[in-house]
């Protein structure tokens, strides 16, 4: 990835985990086997996309730093519970995750099951609280926006569909409903932060949240074309595993080359939809070239 | 149970499942594996114990009836999500539930997992949005206060020292604490959201949550009297099963007549804390004299 992008990218990462750590061990609270379980998930290394995207949109619409990282943190203990549970052996059966043990690998079933638990709970916790924005009405909505991008009718409806896929073969409009589930639905809430913080008009709402969508999509195609082409050793995780499971990705159905052009026209699209806001989607805009030129 | 009790608990129980339903299956939703395994986990007859101390807790302070339910109904679908997952084959390996298969036996683990996950995530969705109360104040501390009754010092908390505890000899003390934990904390809230919804005084909301705190107590000492005591037809699901884990209750811990008595002590107390209400708090009462005389 380009070197400023790499440098930005760690500096936000940086903060954010400042922000887990704060979130995650608060002060008279005592240890237990839950709370360093959920540590543990949480604090495994990601590369902190999401979180950026939210730091990314809330600069472009002007938002204090204190609610853009307590927002970034909140999204990244519910995508932290979506990979603890997404890994249990009931689910996708992994053993290793960001090149480390799985949560329930390095401690157990029950313990994995119930810190994912209560990372979805917390997640809703720190958005409903003051700190992340002194309007009540913004932290309601917040809590609504991710409820449902995270809920039945998104990202847990995508892991669901992703299950029953195995073995089958979808069609290409039901691999991108699963993936705009699976993978859009956070990426959407993500990138629309900023104008939910701000309070900003409808307009960017929807273009922002287009912008997510798209982003993700494309992010999704980069990871599957990874998965393909990648070492195990290079990414950390094991590979080449989703289509030996048969799992349903663009990949697999239109060929590496095809998938490359959808990943290009998915970047394309997304530009087009942040160009109006020109140098203040800097930062968004670094993530789309990141994500075009994706090598881990 | 007294007759004038049942009939009033079945007449909410009716109304909140109507509110249920409504909620799982929206207009315009699509129907699928998952939306069915949530709709077959919530709706498979519970008492509604706790949905009844909502509306109790609700009339006491004069809320308009849509708010009450809806808390009620987000509040049955945390405790149902957490019925799901402690049933899991990983947790408490429960083969039967309210007289039918568990969720995972009925449909599968995965999915039982998700479904546990998207009630969860739909409780907050339906308490953060604006049908539960105009003011967006009330409904993102709603949120918080669930969040908080249900995560990691909370409820989930409560699990895990539970699962723990197998086989492990406990104090009274950490016994009181862990269902203070596990049971305590949303029979807590459930007392405390007319409180909440009302924005009642600051007393009003201890009192009625430290009511709930006690009511919870009797109740867990009633369950495991009756898992003592009672058999298995009776109840619709295993019985001296948590005995036989070497599960932490009072009755193991001191015995049938010293547990009975500190039930009685818990009815007790909490009777002392609502008795400023006088007949306000009639449906308060009328729980109180339930769990104190339950037999099933």
């Amino acid at each position: 990835m380009p070197a400023d992008f790499e440098a930005e990218l760690k500096k936000i990462a940086s903060r954010v985990d400042s922000e887990l750590e704060a979130l995650l061990r608060p002060e008279g609270a005592q240890h237990s086997r839950l709370s360093d379980a959920m540590h543990y998930a949480v604090m495994g290394g990601g590369k902190r996309l999401r979180p950026y995207l939210v730091v990314a949109s809330a600069e472009l619409f002007g938002v204090p730093a204190a609610s853009a990282m307590r927002t970034a943190a909140a999204l990244e203990c519910l995508h932290t519970y979506s990979l603890v549970h997404d890994d249990l052996p009931a689910m996708d059966d992994d053993d290793l995750r960001r090149g480390r043990p799985t949560a329930h690998r390095a401690y157990d079933e029950a313990t994995a099951i119930l810190a994912g638990d209560a990372l979805l709970t917390l997640a809703f916790e720190i958005l409903s609280e003051p700190p992340t924005h002194r309007d009540p009405a913004v932290r309601a909505y917040l809590v609504s926006r991710l409820a449902r991008a995270a809920g039945a009718q998104g990202m847990a409806e995508g892991q669901m569909r992703d299950l029953l896929a195995e073995g089958k073969s979808l069609s290409e409009e039901e691999v991108l409903d699963l993936q705009g589930l699976k993978t859009g639905a956070l990426f959407s809430f993500a990138a629309e932060a900023g104008a939910i913080l701000a309070l900003a008009p409808a307009d960017d709402h929807i273009r922002l949240a287009r912008f997510g969508a798209t982003l993700g999509l494309a992010f999704q195609i980069a990871d599957d074309l990874l998965d393909e082409e990648a070492s195990e050793e290079e990414l950390g995780k094991a590979t080449a595993k989703d289509r030996a499971k048969g799992k349903a990705t663009l990949p697999a159905l239109l060929g590496i080359a095809e998938a490359r052009s959808r990943l290009d026209a998915a970047v394309s699209a997304a530009r087009d939809l942040i160009e109006p806001y020109g140098d203040r989607a800097r930062k968004l805009s670094a993530a789309l070239d990141f994500t075009a030129n994706r090598k881990k």
